[in-house]
């Protein structure tokens, strides 16, 4: 698909390049070539040098909007939003063991897949998400609604030993995966991962052969971690072995590994993470929503830890609203670390961003507004009553602002909503298809 | 101001009525008459009603909506929505002290208040409450904004023993109290309590003539009780005694004390809040991001105690929404009880609706869709993508929904809001006036 126009002048009340960090730049403007970021100018260069050039340039005037790099969704399943609602206020083994497996079994294909990530794609552009690291089986039918949405997507290659509608074992998974990464090699907005999905559904044969497979392609491994301390004392008591301890006895604990969750950590355990250069990817309303526990986040990044920020999937948060996430990581943040200025919304706004897109090794591409990275821009609107007056409008913006004042969302420079309309999908069509899931659905759902 | 019309049969997708608790009807209506609830009907049922009567009658058909009580904000600041993200990321103590006070101190008055509650009912409308209970000086210009809006109020009067813009002292406070209760005695929609501002901040003297007061004339107390653990420490090392217990002395904990926040509880205090019937207004959003702790709701709940629901002031959360504020309550109940099954969903409407409006007396005139009550009624449409499909509507609507799915909004049947957009408030003029105090604010905060 095209770009709007190779040339584009973005200029925002407010732009927040989120690197430097805590800047909050007025009067500048972005300009963008074929898709990506060419500079950051003010405001009078900008206009100097759109009359300079012969191009043509299109000018996007956001006069009471904040400009932020796209959102970066680091763990979600997006398929999952045709299960949001399904079975609430439920611990995690019995939401997982009695309603969300049961289900998966007896759904799960390709259909279900793709109809759900378009369901998922159309609620993350129409929240600022422009990047989806996405872990779910069929991750064919994933790309498929991902590409026809235009957002950029990292697809991990699910790895359980047991048999699932997927694949038969872990080897199938792997042999699948490989296919998929060879198939895909030479498209720049999908990446892969490889996602075993916990310690305790994985085997030690299984997570060699993902940790030599993540050296031989250079592919992150996005896996659950530690999401409860039941996980970590179950396993405790079976083997004498914590599972991020587990994990590093099997080489795992490296810089390409982005562990989700992690709200059971020791000082000992985070200074390990920080060495060993692991990243940790935060996924608070779905830890609370299950009641597995706080990720100390404050301590992780005094450690140097890279943080990034998820919503996991819309089963166990209810959305895939990375605006709302960041509010619910800059405010939880606080009493955990018994200090009110933990995590500022400063800090919020870096995890949903670089930190995410470091992650995944993308910070190169993504992440932030500086010249040379991928144009992928969101515009927030605060001229709103519940968004004035603006003091600090990253204060705003995390504290203040919803989803529905995103205005503006450009991936690789091309517009996916203007002025808070879809260009190119047709919502009304996408939840019409979602809905047909939901009797099924349903009637699949044991009843407990 | 007159009701749109004396006669109105609201038809929604979802009727949801809070009492009986978690239930929701289908294929029902309300029947609204002179600004109260006449009947709730099956959907036939009002189709021949509206046949056999001679008056007329407006039928609203709510095709894709839920339709709620009206939420009652039970603890807000409303002006202080001037102050939206002043001065973020900073614990209780040194907000106060060096921030919110000294530019309280500069730029208090009767324009200020006015204006900031203008601001704040445009927002509250359009998140879907119906009712504020506010605790601010100068609560004449606060009734002032409230009465322009179309609202209902609970406006309380700010009792503090050092000298304020708006008193000298308790005794002048309570003074003026009197006078505004006796000019609004009237006024079906303006209520008061009186509001000792917390424990640290109000004399043994103050407080005694605050209970006999609320005895004589019958009205609530609200105050600021518990809300940081250096509350309780330093006050129990300075005289020995938890703030709690000394408002227990002086007989105060009863069935008209509205104790707001309350992170610190042990056991014995739940049980003896249980047994005077005092309630407790819970304000998460606001215990977050002042890193002051965690209210244990749910051995509230389970101890028989009524919790209500509010925002505190928007410089501490930094919006007025309800809808968030639920699903934060929902969602951090649950890691503090170490239980994912707890305050559910339909709990968190309760503490929304019922419960606030239990707190201040106010339940058998508003918080639920029951005949008899006043209509004060809520439609959010839940048509749109991020609320899709729908299993439990009211899982949906606290886990799902955002402020801006708020369609409609009544209160004693008149409409505030109509798909959208408001009536009789100019938002543009509202939000100019507001921001002309952004700039004098913004100078008289002191630089720390």
């Amino acid at each position: 698909m095209a770009n709007d126009h190779p040339n584009q002048i973005l200029a925002p009340r407010w732009l927040i390049p989120v690197a430097p960090r805590d800047e909050v730049l007025e009067d500048h403007a972005v300009w963008i070539r074929d898709g990506r970021i060419e500079a950051i100018l003010t405001r009078e260069q900008a206009r100097e040098r759109q009359r300079a050039t012969e191009e043509p340039v299109d000018w996007v005037d956001l006069p009471s909007h904040a400009l932020i790099p796209g959102l970066v969704n680091g763990h979600t399943h997006a398929a999952m939003s045709l299960m949001r609602g399904l079975a609430d206020d439920l611990p995690l083994m019995t939401w997982l063991e009695e309603h969300i497996w049961p289900v998966e079994g007896q759904m799960l294909g390709h259909d279900f897949v793709r109809d759900g990530t378009m369901l998922a794609a159309v609620e993350m552009i129409r929240s600022g998400t422009t990047t989806l690291s996405d872990m779910y089986f069929f991750p064919e039918a994933a790309i498929e609604a991902v590409q026809a949405a235009g957002l950029r997507g990292i697809f991990g290659i699910v790895v359980i030993d047991n048999p699932n509608p997927w694949s038969a074992n872990a080897e199938e998974a792997l042999a699948k995966g490989v296919e998929l990464v060879n198939d895909w090699r030479h498209h720049s907005r999908i990446e892969f991962t490889l996602a075993p999905h916990a310690p305790y559904t994985v085997g030690d044969a299984a997570l060699e052969r993902v940790r030599t497979m993540s050296d031989q392609l250079d592919l992150p491994v996005h896996m659950h971690v530690h999401e409860t301390a039941h996980e970590v004392k179950s396993t405790l008591a079976a083997t004498g072995e914590r599972p991020l301890a587990r994990l590093d006895r099997l080489g795992l604990l490296n810089e390409r590994l982005v562990a989700v969750h992690m709200t059971q950590l020791t000082e000992a355990e985070i200074a390990r993470l920080a060495v060993t250069g692991t990243h940790v990817l935060h996924s608070p309303q779905s830890n609370l929503k299950l009641a597995s526990g706080f990720c100390p986040v404050a301590k992780l990044l005094e450690a140097g830890v890279n943080v990034g920020l998820g919503t996991d999937g819309a089963a166990s948060n209810n959305d895939l609203d990375m605006l709302d996430e960041m509010r619910t990581a800059a405010l939880i943040a606080k009493p955990v670390a018994n200090d009110a200025a933990a995590v500022s919304a400063h800090q919020a706004l870096h995890m949903a961003t670089l930190g995410s897109a470091r992650a995944f090794g993308l910070d190169d591409r993504i992440g932030s507004i500086e010249p040379g990275k991928q144009a992928d821009l969101v515009a927030v609107d605060l001229d709103a009553p519940e968004t004035q007056p603006v003091y600090d409008a990253v204060s705003t913006l995390v504290y203040s602002a919803s989803r529905a004042q995103v205005s503006d969302v450009w991936v690789d420079g091309r517009a996916l909503l203007r002025h808070g309309q879809l260009r190119g999908l047709d919502s009304r069509a996408i939840i019409e298809r979602a809905n047909t899931w939901r009797e099924p659905i349903r009637r699949a759902k044991p009843a407990v």
